[in-house]
């Protein structure tokens, strides 16, 4: 065996909490939105378990990342511009040259992703935040599914 | 804070309701199971919850995107293709030249995904549908392990 | 339709279990976990539900793919290596030339899955394993959360 396993905590999932999350986007780009996960958690009374969330959209993401040096995002996002460049060989163009990449780009980092709840908090690494990634260059109104399994606090 | 969190509504967790679905691909493409998937939450007798979809293969994937003009799933094919290209640097040959680009595709677009149920429906966004894609350039069957938690209708 | 459904199994998930992995890897490659984790769902008692498995890191991850030919991992990274070169147009290098892709190859490739339990085992694929991708070219400690909610066995 190459890993080591902890003692195993056990509890009896009693909540499903569920909650919208509405976010602004200011177009292209990533959006921290670690604060406003957390508050959801908080709020819901949750103790031990698991928080789900999920993205109501296709041209933008979720993903979970380094929340220290914010070049980091720079790059992430110029990552996915050459991955899905706008002069792709796209057939889909009536939306404007940004939103077939737009589509590549959520199909790649995905929608949906969930985070464990340990002690009423988001059981993040050190360098981990949730981010919120929009694709498109115009900003847009971006609703998240935010859901809590697990046991009351 | 930059966003806006709705009420939270509160369930007990009582369902944990499984079934698998067998899909017959017709060789590389995107096949919408959007239909099949919500046919498993209606007999499954679901209210407010989380669907939790896992695909057993390794050269096909499962992916939430845009199900209105048909030219976004040609493109999203023709982007993977680019990514992962038949004639890349491949060691792995001895199943074809369209196995180990399908191995990269179904990494890069996963086989597990998460979409939240609301009032005994799907809760997709207006533009969201589910889709298999199928990685591999002959018809496949594939299965899918779909599973429903939460509170009954 | 074009699926076909199986029989549809209810049971009521009691149990939420809960134990952090840690694996130290060797530097730049796949690592297999799947023996690990099957350990994690065995001394859970877990009966019937689904595993939760999560990556505390932000320059590694977790993928499912084929356990067959080691080949196949090989080109797995070599695909990841091309999609993130070093030499890219990157602005964040004060860690080093492999840092930031190895963020972007996280990204891609993410760090929250789920796999069904069946029977007490995970209901992988036959040509399914669970891997941890170590992104850096150093050997690193990793912190993985399992999440198991279900019934007892």
């Amino acid at each position: 065996m190459i890993g080591r396993l902890s003692p195993i905590h056990n509890i009896a999932p009693e909540l499903l909490a569920s909650a919208e999350l509405v976010i602004e986007t200011e177009g292209e780009g990533i959006t921290e939105i670690t604060r406003e996960v957390a508050r959801f958690i908080e709020q819901s009374g949750a103790g031990e378990g698991v928080l789900l969330l999920y993205l109501r959209h296709t041209s933008a993401s979720l993903v979970i990342q380094e929340n220290a040096d914010p070049h980091v995002r720079t790059d992430l996002v110029a990552a996915l511009g050459l991955l899905a460049p706008d002069d792709g060989p796209w057939v889909h163009t009536v939306e404007g040259p940004d939103d077939m990449p737009a589509h590549v780009k959520a199909m790649l980092t995905g929608v949906s992703l969930h985070v464990p709840v340990h002690g009423g908090a988001l059981a993040l690494g050190t360098w981990q935040g949730i981010y919120l990634v929009e694709h498109r260059r115009r900003p847009h109104r971006r609703a998240l599914l935010l859901q809590f399994i697990g046991s009351r606090r």
